[in-house]
């Protein structure tokens, strides 16, 4: 290698609820998982990721119950799997608080709410933080959320993704177009606050939306929030290439991943973007002892706690496998249900415990390592180097100490490689794409309304043919 | 007077805005409302409260701007009039951060969002504060609100009012009725976050919503946020009374302000609550000096100050009034439309000048007083024994000065007195009603839902006839 090394983007993987992930581990000792209804959670978290070298913490979030399994929600209600769980959006301003540099990446729905709050909410969050703030772009899985907004079910996919384009194109119209960026003057002497020059209605009238405007908030640092988003469908890919700046993919192998990312690149490229206009970044776990033997022990015990009632419940099985011989071939147990439905689509065939194996083991794979910091720092330059990711999601074991002994022992070790950039006095997005970044590219999509340009051409709509 | 004084409920009168009703005053010297997209600005501010007695913050919201003055929203752009403004929710976690005693209570309209993901929302910050949130209830007011959120024009007054019983009646069931007291047990050992028994689907179908459940929120201290509701009309007196526990209301004399609470009270009566259940609170001026010169200086460079343009935009005249000669009779002016839309409604007769001087002086009434500590604390005073109001909204001519003049020259005063009480510990709700009264009483009607009683039994619901 020659030049600087490629440095890795670091987030802990969040959400604002019990049991996220890592099913069956809120009661490990010394686990603060239970306290996620608290302030004092939230602003410890944020100091602990602040202090310890962290670009930033990203927020999950689902708007429905995973009542799938077992005919109903009774699984996850016991397991804290997602529920409770409590609006992402509203503990950024404490961790903010306490915070100077971490950004935060919040998940929220385009399919039940609209866009002109939604707009107005991200605004606030990005002056509140001095532009940190990113949002993850979600169309909601979950059966019982639709019935949570007054629908029987679900949209379908490719439908709620063309929802999606279209709530896309109206924030841009009120983040990008109804102010200009020397609209608010605030000139005491003539009691002018703002110049009505610079500000200007929307008019949008489309087929899911129709909204007016103006925009009720001044332009932000960053006024997009820096746009995540995690897909892996033909129309989520499409998506990504016109809308996101952040993409969760991922793979089982390093060929995996570079496929993923390089159809992603590519679908940029297709929109009139740079595939360096995207970072791609995986979900990890990473479980670090100061000897390998510790290492070992903590892993040997997450997996020895892990429920697998959780994991089934979250994957939105139809059916219970628990209740079968582990050597039942699978079709029997599915009689011509869907093999997996929701999250895990695993091809049909093989019996209960190989599916069973497969959903348990399933969070292993390429981006996963246990190890002392010299293994750990060793394996993320291989993911960084050899496959080429961006980043991490950090997937939490056990809160705070999966974030505390990554910062205590691997962020030193990284560091010494050149692998952390400093991001003081930087938004979001230039932690992300380089200082002097704070706003989207010109050739990003929404950059079309800048100085009130174009809000009366329509775009394009993306278009999904059949159901992915 | 025998027995306890009677204490006041004091609340600083806020919005996430620059100008929000004492228009024209944010140029003046050291007020810093210019900063209030800073997340420090609130930091700030809830430190001053919390040290200077004050019971909590209340922050106003609209979701459009006031573009019907001059036919477009040009004056309220300039002015800084409510626009911009930000998500008045998003600082209440900020501000809860560096504070453990005052109540925040936030405005939310019941007009555009959907009820699911508002009830979350307050369930969040209800934990987050440890129980100290309210909401004010409002059903939105502005004709380019309703064009923000898909509609041509305004949903008519009464039907919005039968809307908001709707929706309160969805977010009763989610707040009381879709988790027990006692469905959370946290029990470690076998790994139970909460037990499925205590929590249960809502399944609300109504004519204007319909939404599943189970609320995603665990109970929170008070579980219903405090509601809050400002009206004068009969439909929302009728609301008020079957769901508010403290309305915002007021009048031009005493005997005005009697008869607007009398007519609460018996609504609430009439809705078998007592008339104890509400407490009456109005929006009161107090320029407080520490000689009578220095509060009169004061309110001559308030008045000086004041904009006309600003109170004029902010009335939603049809017309501009400023265009007239003052001894023009107002009749000739309108030329048949509504005397005054919008906010102020007025007598139609009369001169543009006399209408003029009602507006701009509109503001002083009964609750205004200007004068030493001594003097503004005789004449509070005199609004709780003699008129019977149980508190005020301070309203805010200088940011900061307004609190910290009140905290520093007239708490002092308020407390000699025994007119504060000290809320330290206790739930907003608890620090109006007295404590051990976190949640609401068993009178009120959203108790009907505890314990998951009724929720397939349909509230009566309210119906308005003509429009008001």
């Amino acid at each position: 290698m020659t030049g600087e090394p490629k440095p890795l983007i670091l987030n802990l993987f969040e959400m604002n609820t019990v049991s996220h992930i890592t099913h069956g581990l809120w009661p490990l000792e010394g686990n603060q998982r239970h306290r996620f209804n608290e302030l004092s959670y939230w602003t410890e978290l944020a100091q602990i990721l602040e202090h310890g070298g962290f670009t930033g913490v990203f927020l999950a979030d689902v708007v429905g119950a995973y009542d799938t399994f077992r005919g109903g929600p009774e699984t996850a209600i016991r397991e804290g799997l997602q529920i409770p769980s409590n609006d992402p959006l509203l503990v950024i301003p404490a961790m903010a608080a306490v915070t100077e540099r971490i950004g935060f990446g919040a998940t929220f729905s385009t399919s039940y709410e609209p866009p002109f709050a939604f707009a107005r909410r991200m605004s606030t969050l990005d002056h509140l933080t001095n532009g940190r703030v990113g949002w993850n772009i979600v169309t909601s899985y979950l059966k019982n959320a639709a019935r949570n907004f007054g629908l029987d079910d679900q949209i379908p996919h490719d439908r709620r993704y063309e929802i999606a384009d279209e709530f896309l194109d109206v924030v841009y119209k009120l983040w990008e177009g109804s102010w200009d960026d020397d609209a608010v003057v605030v000139d005491r002497e003539r009691g002018v606050y703002s110049d009505p020059e610079g500000v200007r209605y929307i008019d949008h009238v489309g087929e899911h939306f129709r909204v007016a405007g103006p925009h009720l908030a001044s332009p932000s640092r960053q006024r997009t929030p820096v746009l995540f988003q995690a897909t892996g469908s033909p129309a989520g890919i499409e998506f990504a290439g016109r809308h996101a700046e952040v993409v969760f993919t991922g793979g089982r192998t390093a060929e995996d991943f570079r496929r993923n990312a390089r159809g992603m690149r590519e679908a940029a490229v297709r929109h009139g973007r740079s595939g360096d206009d995207l970072r791609c970044i995986v979900q990890a776990g990473v479980v670090v002892g100061r000897t390998e033997e510790e290492a070992q022990d903590r892993w040997r015990e997450y997996r020895r706690r892990t429920s697998i009632d959780g994991i089934l419940a979250h994957a939105s099985l139809p059916v219970d496998l628990t209740a079968y011989p582990r050597e039942t071939p699978i079709d029997v147990v599915l009689r011509g249900e869907p093999a997996i439905t929701g999250r895990f689509q695993l091809p049909p065939g093989g019996t209960v415990g190989e599916v069973l194996d497969k959903l348990v083991g399933g969070r292993e794979g390429r981006y996963f390592v246990v190890g002392t910091p010299t293994v750990v720092a060793d394996e993320i330059e291989r993911w960084l180097d050899e496959d080429g990711i961006d980043g991490i999601n950090l997937r939490q074991y056990h809160s705070f100490d999966t974030a505390r002994d990554f910062a205590d022992l691997v962020v030193p070790e990284l560091r010494r490689r050149g692998r952390l950039r400093d991001g003081d006095g930087l938004t979001l997005r230039e932690q992300l794409f380089g200082a002097g970044r704070a706003r989207l590219p010109e050739h990003h999509i929404a950059a079309r309304y800048r100085g009130g340009r174009n809000l009366d051409v329509p775009v394009e709509p993306l278009r999904f043919g059949a159901p992915v």
